[in-house]
């Protein structure tokens, strides 16, 4: 009897972990397990690095769901940001389970879906606020938040062991824009009647003070809009629904038409309009055709490209390259968000040239144009207060976010032994209300380059890197299979190393140090094609840092006829 | 007689102009052209934009001085950053001219010069606070101001037609380290006598509010070391002498030994502390070898690497990579600076590795460890209202800011249409007290990559950027001159595109499309090899996007024997 019922309490442990969103901003997806039963909750995509060339996006390895499928209960998606939603075209083709979501959320999970003709395929839920799932041994409940998109929730899940809070993306927004406060009075109860663990959203864990209300922002695209004589632009984040409520009730009472311009904001406002979370007159919206039939006093635009993106509608608009809109001297653009790492010289030199062709740029160094969709220190301590977890693991932001938050969790009484700062993978068991790590799971980064999911490794990425440097010579020779003796050749193509025309003799000389190892190789009776193309290759290798100092990739082929 | 009046007057315009440093930050280099006289302001680097790929540094295009090289009478320059000095070994390659400079920008400049083997070719003159230099007919003088490096001044060009006063670098601070205050007195003396044309720093002018004072900074360090029980360990940029003078001074004060890191610390801490910019006690410094050999709390470190530069001293102590300093856990790591815009990632997963060793990181985020070396809106419009100048031309900075700048200029009174936004080339020609647009001179940017000087063009970073997106494919065959049959290949080589193990159908597949368009070429009786290699291209081309949606360079070699 002692025996098995050990053996069940081994089996039955309570596990939290992550597959991806620690020590980075990206690919979230969190797994919380029970015994057998598995739960998810979102399925994210990260942006490639820099160093990650000729990669279009990033999402996480299941690995693990794959060879536990039978145990998946469930993805609960917490909003629809692509960080959290992303990698489900790809993730559902090699798991199928079902799909939990609010409204809005599944609406622009569906749009991927139906993208990736697999929607019919998948098992999808909509969640409301009263909703209770099961899940196996476990059962999901939710709480709404305040975020830069609408309809996101907080998930609640109740385990065996005791409650699991993981509160998706979040800031508590007193006076939010067209949707209510975060339901703290739903925290409060989840806080009283007890939570084991808390999973926290880091992202702003280093920022002092509480997070800026949307509608700020709304008080100065009011201000905007009541002095402009000429056209208001406005580019933001396509998702940021809240914001784009505001450029059409500014639109509105300032007497504009407004046109949507650009792919990601097309799509969304539509989806946002038919599920009504983003309430549009009648009359307001104007097709991007019809602009120039009214004067410059009526019009508003509505773009994306505020992350000054390359082929963007507002960096072709700043370009004079757009086909519709020529922004004209005395205009208006508003860039209403703050640069993400890294986009901060894209945006720099779109305002650059917004400000050349004459528009009034308003942007977040001249004005207050953007808040964050996440919580502050305040907003953080304000969740941990309402919680009261016994253990706390800072989830979503890369190290130094999870260690300030922390701190944080620290500040306001969780006992530091009851943090958990887990890199993806890592896992947080929990059992008889004890919590301690436990084994690691295996995890990682798939990279996506066009339709190849995880073709691309180390090996490739580091050749496109030695090639972006300092391009490539491609050697040629043929030799004779009977003799060994050279029929054609040796002949040099450059490319992304030199201009040909401008280093000919260069070449020549290079093309003379390939024949002379080739000889010598000859001469010593090299016998393998292998040798003789190291040696070709470190010779010519030396040559040319010699005299350029620079290390182009360097490919010798020998051909045999 | 009349005729040969304007025929003088024509010649002796005075011309005001950039050869770099406008609508970018980097390159500095200004001309103040009088007749046959030329003065040359700065002569700076930039580094390469994230879309000049494998290219190390950027220069001005000094075509204009080459040409004119009998005219010019010499260089000044304000200061001895990069952006101000690193143009100089290459520049003065070309046109051999005299050099003009405060004590400690001097000692930079010659060690750069010293490097590139032409010190002794160059004519060079100290200046001081109350040096008058004759540049023909043009008189130059100079006036203290404070900036991120000692020693750095603004100069006053006196010119038949008035004076033109390009400030440097500067901020006004009232608290600075080791050295006197900017020397207001003298400003307020030019500007009394009148100054026709003011050049001022615009890198911050979209900054409200005044710079902070270095000594703010100061206080912080001492706080640190105060705090610490362990190693101290500093980064800073090394040319900011008076923040490695605090580091010492802290030092001093909490009774702790100084080890200097990094080349560019080291080669900067002695040139300064050669000249007297840097006081240091005898005993003060000791050898990294021996840090080992003293206990924690008695050892302080200076080192480089506060931009997360992958190859620096604080990079390779974060990846536990450094050969002679090993981070401990409880020991403290300052990052005594704000991230340049594009390096914010690169700091953060130094700060990211700092923290997983253990170690206090002290920085941006968490402590006021850093302030500019550049004025802010209010050190500008003192700087304005001191010079008081009849016409003015905002430099040092990115179109926004030059524009900021003239926003600042016309709200403490210069009148609009006094206020020239130049680009680089632009010329403000002077003539009779009136300004206006002068002919457009040619500059450019000159690419170094390695030891080539402008031999990387728009073609070689094009193949750079192809081939680092989604790397190369190399097409070889061998055909008989005779018949023109295959006699051997075609072999595909791929470089950076997938790895060939996994991908074998897929380039098996490749090959037969080669193949296949090489007999549809003999049938249709195609008789030059451009013509094959296009079609090659073509369809291979064709077949990889719609098997992989990438685009990969293609290179088609054909050889005849």
């Amino acid at each position: 009897m002692e025996v098995k019922y050990l053996l069940k309490d081994q089996r039955d442990k309570l596990q939290i972990f992550a597959l991806g969103g620690l020590d980075e901003i990206g690919k979230n997806m969190y797994v919380v397990q029970y015994g057998n039963d598995i739960v998810v909750i979102d399925s994210g995509l990260m942006f490639p690095e820099v160093d990650m060339l000729g990669i279009d996006i990033v999402i996480p390895d299941v690995s693990y769901l794959v060879e536990h499928q039978s145990k998946v209960r469930g993805i609960i998606i917490t909003h629809g940001h692509e960080d959290h939603i992303g990698a489900l075209p790809y993730i559902l083709r090699r798991i199928n389970v079902p799909i939990y979501a609010t409204q809005l959320t599944m609406g622009l999970v569906e749009h991927k879906l139906r993208e990736a003709h697999i929607l019919n395929d998948v098992k999808r839920t909509v969640i409301h606020k009263r909703s209770q799932i099961t899940l196996g041994a476990l059962k999901a409940t939710f709480f709404r938040t305040n975020h830069s998109i609408p309809d996101a929730v907080g998930v609640c899940i109740d385990t065996p062991e005791g409650a699991v809070v993981h509160t998706g993306d979040f800031k508590f927004d007193m006076t939010p824009v067209n949707e209510e406060t975060a339901d703290m009075h739903r925290m409060a109860e989840i806080g009283r009647k007890g939570v084991l663990c808390l999973l926290s959203d880091s992202t702003n864990a280093e920022r002092p003070g509480f997070t800026g209300s949307e509608k700020s922002v709304g008080e100065s695209l009011i201000e905007v809009f009541r002095q402009s004589k000429q056209r208001v632009i406005v580019a933001t984040f396509a998702s940021n629904i809240h914001r784009v409520q505001q450029v059409v009730d500014a639109s509105v009472r300032y007497g504009r038409k407004l046109a949507v311009v650009g792919r990601s904001m097309i799509n969304v406002v539509n989806i946002a309009s038919e599920l009504g979370y983003l309430k549009v007159p009648d009359d307001l919206i104007i097709e991007l055709d019809d602009i120039n039939r009214l004067p410059a006093h009526k019009v508003a635009i509505i773009s994306t490209g505020s992350q000054g993106e390359p082929m963007s509608a507002l960096t072709r608009m700043a370009n004079a390259s757009h086909r519709k809109v020529e922004i004209l001297p005395g205009d208006t653009v508003v860039i209403a968000a703050t640069p993400i790492p890294g986009n901060e010289k894209a945006i720099g030199r779109t305002v650059d040239q917004l400000f050349r062709i004459g528009a009034n740029v308003v942007y977040s160094a001249n004005a207050h144009v953007h808040v964050s969709g996440h919580g502050s220190q305040e907003d953080l301590k304000l969740m941990l207060n309402l919680m009261k977890p016994k253990y706390f693991m800072p989830i979503h932001g890369e190290y130094r976010m999870l260690r300030a938050h922390a701190q944080l969790a620290e500040s306001v009484g969780v006992r530091p032994e009851n943090i958990f700062i887990c890199d993806n993978g890592d896992t947080v068991e929990i059992f008889g209300g004890r919590a301690r790590y436990g084994p690691k799971h295996y995890t990682g980064k798939v990279l996506i380059d066009g339709l190849g999911v995880g073709d691309v490794g180390n090996i490739v990425l580091r050749d496109r890197k030695l090639l972006s440097q300092d391009g490539i010579l491609v050697v040629v020779v043929t030799l004779s299979k009977a003799n060994g003796t050279i029929l054609s050749g040796p002949d040099i193509i450059s490319r992304g190393f030199v201009y040909v025309r401008e280093s000919e003799k260069l070449l020549e000389d290079a093309n003379k140090v390939v024949s002379l190892t080739m000889e010598k190789c000859m001469k010593d009776q090299v016998n393998e094609w292998a040798s003789y193309k190291t040696n070709i290759r470190d010779a010519l290798s030396k040559f040319l840092f010699e005299k350029t100092r620079r290390r182009p990739m360097i490919l010798p082929i020998i051909m045999e006829v």
